[in-house]
Formats: structure tokens, C-alpha cells, sequence
């Protein structure tokens, strides 16, 4: 057991805090969505949360953790869904919740701290000068930027721009390193590689460069239809329309929205499914044309509405939201996310539909992707046993989609089951004693790890604890 | 002949011209890239130029030149080549220079006179508010956006927004039409399809709304390669990029840079094939570091240039400014547009190269089509023989490269080589006397022509004059 008393004496000025119940609630993120995960981590927690002001912070913090061998896992606002944030091996979990600021706005670009809430980015660069984030995710009104760079792939808006790891969505991150003297580097271009979706595991971010465009007063439309697939091919369509601004598309089963979406359950049908969207005003008397074509019916429309109160906004019905309002009404419900490799996309979808029916209700999320239309599926489970959800798996992977597996809390399992060599090769310089996030990072944990061996990583660390 | 004294009389206080001379100049547009339109039009003018100032003059006009029977063929400012603006039967031409007000500008859109430039529309909107126009044609500096939306189709932008045809690209237009009480309408949605290039063969439009978008200080930059299919596969890829925010990709084929463009030949060497861009100030960083992997040269960059002066911006060496320059060095040089449908649009390419080599040097518009990224190209012949541009013509449609031919004056030639029913249709509204822009339209005038005769249309109207 490290020495915490002498680490708490030498960060000294920083804020610390080591009450249990506080640090074991601050040691958590939204794991808890998988049945898996919840099993597995439901006991992790840290030994210590330190909270820095300022880089200079972090830098002490990290130094000290060096010197005694802490392990130290970075930590937004804990909205993630893969386990990103728990600290496996104990140890400090480092909140950078208070380096919150938006420090400048230019047009076409934001610089702020890690902890900046996306909302916030969103509110400021709005007044500043009608910009906004080009996409955030669903939880932007809670999540850190620093926090979905690290750990989080696209969102609402991914539809127009695609998703962080394309060239040109981030434009700069600062890292911490964590040696005995860290270094800070600016990483820009393909470097930024190294560091977006690595969960932490080779850099503390301390900024953040993002781009910015143009903010619009969204929309919020809801449509609804008689069968899923007409809801997702009317997305599609909807999708390739160069001219039509949306800046979220996502069609989600019956009788989904009408058992879980309990404040637009209203405007709902129990049999509907319901393409959620959100369009910029100036497209909506083209995009209500368009729905027509398609008969959609206009279910909800967030700028004729009556009342608007006690709804929460449309992106709070998409992406790991829609889990999230299943999960609250039905706690068996899990999820998976799924790629359905275009062009033929829309028949991958159909095939699993018609597959699994109510017991694995379908959501999509269309998104660009390498320039070309794509869905990728967050769809509902409903929840059995880990042997069944396995065989869903499976299944879906034997008609060629592929699944980003959430209940799995490494790297390379949640995502291209495989080494990532480029970021592998950055923690070895940027951490090599392996403090950070330990775990996560299967290649560095067991570099003979057989992804194609269909065996669960289980990270030591975990066990012993 | 008509009334001519009788019709000024009528159309007192309205601005008109009936100097032969200043009326044959205001005849005519860009007609003579064409060598086969410059035979065929090159004697056409009209008899009286009428410049109504409000909408008001524009319906006295109209009303005056029905009760007449006097044609009457629109004009912006004459940019268009395909012949558009050409009054081919004689008559009024009615130019709506006058009508030039920027008269609204608000969050994602503005609301213009016919006759508002268009460089001057996104002057006040990025004036007003850091907006501009989502695309315009390499004419931007003179051309009026009313004749962009009747004459045009995309441009500069439309590799993010695609073409004016899309839906939502033109948000609204009010159009006159030409009976004895002529009516006033206002399209949205599906019915601007009715107007849009129609060349205003079916009412006259007073008034233009259009969708803006976020304006930058877009940056230009040449990127050279030593071989074209290695330009054309470099701009491929980059329009692939969803991150990296560009506003125009042209590849153009050695020697065409060097030998045509006089003012940037300083930075080209003479075998170099060069991709002319426009980055957003904020991707330029990512977009160095892009051209670098696929190793093309920077050869300008208008941000770190010592001196701009002489130069022109770099959109005016594109579309079809690509063969105006080329035109005015050599007077034998001509053009077409060419369709390369994807997804193996750039294996055509490198067939239709390797068939003309340097009797048609490549040139490519890279563009957003339905959702996917094509390229359209604008090649330049060198022109011998009608017989062998014909025949130039035939060889790509024979490997799958749709040719809109430039080197005809009607909708359906220079488009889709069928008839339009739903603009057919619409002049059978508004324009029951078939005296609007006469002879543009075969269906219009030839029922029952036959475009798969491999015959050119020829209006009747012409051959008498």
C-alpha cells in the first residue's frame, strides 16, 4: 500500500479527497449499463481524488504518483459507459472537473480546459459568435470535453462531420506525460492519434482545441412510422439529402419511444417507431415536404409545440440516452453497438430486425463516415443471461456487423479488437511504468493477448483487488 | 414586327435601351466558349432591353408584352455559356440588374432581389453576421443569384452542399408570371424544381431565398503532382475526409496550370498537374499534414504568401473559369462537362485520361451527390472539328461518362436529354403564349422530338432571324 499520507503532505495546496463514500462515488462512471461491467467493477474504487486547478496541478500530482508508483486515472464528469473512468487498480483518480474554463473563442475554433462542459462550449460560443461544437454527445450537458475526447467517438451532429478520430474534428490537445519529470506536449494533425480514444492510458489532456461552426436554433422533430424499416429507410434518404441541415437523424423501434420515452410518450403510438431529429429552421419547411413524400407522420415539432416544459431536448432521446430511458423504466435492458458496413447498410439492418425481433429493439444512429453515408446501431437488449447476450453477439458479427462490444472495459475489446500500435507506442513514452489507467490497455497489459481467441481479457490488477 | 413605339410608350417610366448597339451587347452571354454556339448565335440580339427597378415594373412589363406578343428572355448579368440568356427569337430582354437589394439577413438565410450579386450577398452576410452563401459559381464577382438559380447548377461549396437542385439549397423564390394579368408566386419545397434552371423560360424571378452558412476566411492553396491520376486520387481522398473542412477541390491536369494560368504559372512547373483548394483557416494545419502522407507539393498557400497582388482569388481558376482562362491565351480551346458516375468515378477518370491524353486535358470539380462524393469534369479540348468533338462526345458516353453538352442551347441538350414534365408543365401555367426565353425548351417546342436521334435541336425561331 502506497504511502498516502506522505503523497497527501506533498500535494499539498491541491484539492484532495479521501473520504471513502466520496472518493468511491467519484471512482465511478456509467458502467453500470451493462450487466457485465456491473458485475465486474461494482467494487473498484479509488484510495485518493485529487482535483487540480491548473496544469501546473497536474503536473505536481503526477510527479508525486510517479514517485510512489500510484496509478492515476483521469476522470470528466464520469459519463462514459465502458468502464473509461474506474480506476481498476485503485490508486488517485484525477478529476480535472475544475479546469472548466473556455478559455478562447475565434471563429471557426474554441481552446478551453479539459473539464469544460460541452453545453457550456456550446452556450459561450454561441453568445461569443453564433458557433457551436460540431457534435457532442448525448450527455453534453454533463460530460467534460477533455473526458469525450479521451473516451468518447461521435454524437449528435456525427451525421455532417463524422466522428473524433477523423482528421480535422480535433484540432489540438495538450498532454501531460507521466514520468518523473513530465513533459507537456502539443499534439496536432495525425499525432492527435496517439491520445483521442485512449481513455487516459498515455496523457493527461490539459487542453483542448476543438473546431467550431455554425450554431442554429435546432429543431427538435419527432417522426413517426407504421413499420421500423420505413422509419430507417426514410432515414437513409433523409440522410442523403446534401441540402437538407439536420444535425441528427436517429429512427428507433417500436414500441421503444412509446415504453421508455416517458416524457414524449404523449405524442407517441405504442406501435410507432419514431425517427428523432433535429433540423435547422431555415430547412424545415423543406424537411416537412420531404417527410410527407415519405408518409412520416410529424409526431412532435419542438417549434409549434404548445409547451415545451418538462421535456428534455430530442438528443436526450438518442444515442446512449435512449439507453439510458430504457435502463430507468426496465433495468434489464442493456444495449450493444453495432456497425452495419454500408452500402448495404439498410438490408443489414432489416436482416437483424427481422432476426431478433422485441428482443433486441432497434436504434440507429446515421452518422458520415470516411465521406460516405453510414448507421451505426445502439440497439436495446433485452436482457437474459451473458450466454444469450454473447450468442446476439455473435450473431450479429456472423452476418457482418460488427460489434463495438460495451461490456468490456478495455481498449482494443470495446472497439477493433486489436493493438493499436501507435498508441501503444506513445504510452511506452509517455508512461512507462504503466500508472495510468492500468488495465484498460490490453497490448500493454499482455502483449500476447489472442483477440481471435474469444476469451474476456481480465486485467490481474482487477482480481487481486 | 412589333409595336416597338407603342410598347416604350406603354412602358413609360421604366428603364429602357434601344441603342442597336448597347442592345446587341446586352444580348448576349457567354455563349462563345462554345465554338458551335458561337456560329450558331453570334448574330442573335434582342430589340428593346427593359431594366425594371421593383417587382411592379417587372408585371407592367410582362402584362405590356403579352398584350404584344413580344418575347421576353431574362437576364442576371450574362455569365452563363450554355447560351441562356440569349434571346433567340428577338424581343424584350429584361434585366433584372437593377433589382440588386440584399433585403433581409438572418441566422442561416438571406432574402435578395433576382439581380443581387453574388459576391456582394456574401459580403453583408458576412458583414452582417459571419455568414455567407453555401456555394456560388467561379462567376461570383458578377454574376446575380437569380440568374445563378435559373442558369446555374453548383459551384464553389458544393463538394459540402451539393447542387442548386437538392432539396433545400434554394429555400424559396418568387416568380412573375407572363399571361395578361400576370400573377405573382411564391415556391417552396418540391415546387422550386418548376424554376430552378429553367433558364426563366416559365416566370420571371423577383425574388431569391437562399440558405447561408458559416463564412471563413477560406485560404488558397495550389497542391502540385507530378502525375494527374495522383492529383485526382489525392483530391478523392481528401474529399473523403468529414473532418477536414475544404470549400472547393479541383485537380487540373498538366500543362493546363502552367500554360493557362498567367497570374500563378510563378509557382507551377510546367509538367505539374495541380489540385486548386480552399481550406478553412482553421483545418490548414490537419490539411499540411494530409497533403504531406500523400505527398503532394504545396506550391502556394494565400496565407503565408508574400504578396497577393495581381493574383486572383483562387475559385476563379475553377469551374468554368478553368476555361475562360485557358480560352483567352488560346481562342481554340473549348470544353465539356463530363459526369463520371461513382462509386468508380476515378477509374473513369484515368480511362478517359489515358484515351485523350493532352487533347483533352483533365479537369475535375469534386462535389457532394445525393450524400456520396463524385466528381464532375470540365475537360478542356483542344478543339479541331465539329466532327471530332462530336465524336469526342460519343467515346466517354460510351464508357459511361454522361456528357452536358455546353455546345447546345437547349435545357434538354445541355442537361438530361429528356423532357422535364413538371417545368413543361409549369410554362403551360405561366406562360400559356410560349414567349418566355423562346426556344429553350424543345419539349416546348418540338413535342415530339426525338432525343435519341442523335440530332441536334434546331429552333425555327433562330433560323428565321
Amino acid at each position: 500500500m502506497p504511502d498516502y499520507d506522505a503523497i497527501k503532505a506533498e500535494l499539498d495546496g491541491i484539492a484532495i479527497e479521501d473520504n471513502p463514500k466520496l472518493v468511491r462515488q467519484k471512482s465511478r462512471d456509467f458502467f453500470w449499463y451493462s450487466p457485465i461491467l456491473k458485475d465486474q467493477l461494482d467494487n473498484v474504487t479509488a484510495d485518493l481524488v485529487v482535483s487540480p486547478a491548473s496544469e501546473e496541478e497536474v503536473i505536481r500530482t503526477l510527479k508525486v504518483a510517479f514517485a510512489h508508483g500510484v496509478p492515476v486515472t483521469p476522470r470528466g464528469s464520469g459519463t462514459g459507459n465502458y468502464g473509461q473512468a474506474m480506476p481498476l487498480s485503485g490508486g488517485i483518480v484525477l478529476s480535472l472537473a475544475k479546469m472548466n474554463e473556455v478559455r478562447e473563442i475565434h471563429p471557426g475554433r474554441v481552446v478551453a480546459g479539459p473539464g469544460a462542459i460541452i453545453a457550456e462550449i456550446d452556450r459561450q460560443a454561441r453568445a461569443h459568435s453564433g458557433q457551436e461544437l460540431r457534435f457532442h454527445p448525448s450527455t453534453a450537458n454533463t460530460a467534460t470535453i477533455a473526458g469525450f475526447v479521451a473516451g468518447g467517438s461521435g454524437g449528435v451532429g456525427s451525421i455532417n462531420w463524422g466522428g473524433l478520430r477523423d482528421l480535422g474534428n480535433v484540432l489540438r490537445l495538450r498532454v501531460v506525460t507521466m514520468e518523473a519529470e513530465p513533459r507537456v506536449l502539443d499534439l496536432s494533425a495525425w499525432d492527435l492519434q496517439k491520445v483521442t480514444h485512449a481513455y487516459g492510458t498515455n496523457g493527461i489532456i490539459t487542453e483542448v482545441e476543438m473546431p467550431l461552426t455554425a450554431a442554429y436554433d435546432w429543431v427538435d422533430v419527432l417522426v413517426g412510422f407504421d413499420d421500423f424499416m420505413d422509419a430507417v429507410r426514410f432515414s437513409d434518404a433523409l440522410a442523403h439529402e446534401n441540402g437538407l441541415l439536420v444535425k441528427e437523424i436517429a429512427p428507433i423501434a417500436a414500441p421503444v419511444p412509446y415504453q421508455f420515452f416517458s416524457r414524449h410518450k404523449q405524442y407517441v403510438r405504442p406501435d410507432q417507431s419514431v425517427v428523432v431529429t433535429m433540423v435547422a429552421p431555415q430547412a424545415i419547411g423543406a424537411f416537412l415536404a420531404f417527410a410527407a413524400k415519405a408518409k412520416g407522420e410529424i409526431l412532435f415539432r419542438a417549434d409549434t409545440a404548445e409547451s415545451l416544459k418538462g421535456l428534455p431536448q430530442a438528443f436526450e432521446l438518442t444515442w446512449n440516452h435512449t439507453t439510458l430511458r430504457a435502463l430507468k423504466v426496465d433495468p434489464s435492458i442493456t444495449y450493444l453497438q453495432v456497425a452495419y458496413p454500408g452500402p448495404d447498410h439498410v438490408r443489414k439492418v432489416e436482416q437483424m430486425t427481422k432476426l431478433f425481433g422485441d428482443e433486441v429493439p432497434g436504434h440507429l444512429e446515421f452518422i458520415r463516415f470516411s465521406g460516405q453515408i453510414q448507421c451505426s446501431g445502439l440497439p436495446l437488449v433485452r436482457f437474459t443471461t451473458k450466454e444469450r447476450l454473447e450468442e446476439i453477439i455473435r450473431i450479429h458479427e456472423d452476418h457482418g456487423c460488427p460489434v463495438f462490444n460495451p461490456h468490456r472495459y478495455t481498449l482494443e475489446e470495446g472497439g477493433m479488437k486489436r493493438t493499436d500500435a501507435v498508441q501503444l507506442a506513445f504510452k511506452h513514452e509517455t508512461d512507462p511504468k504503466g500508472l495510468l489507467n492500468p488495465g484498460k490497455m490490453i497490448a500493454w497489459e499482455n502483449p500476447d493477448f489472442d483477440f481471435s481467441s474469444g476469451k474476456t481479457f481480465l486485467f490481474p490488477g482487477l482480481a487481486t483487488r
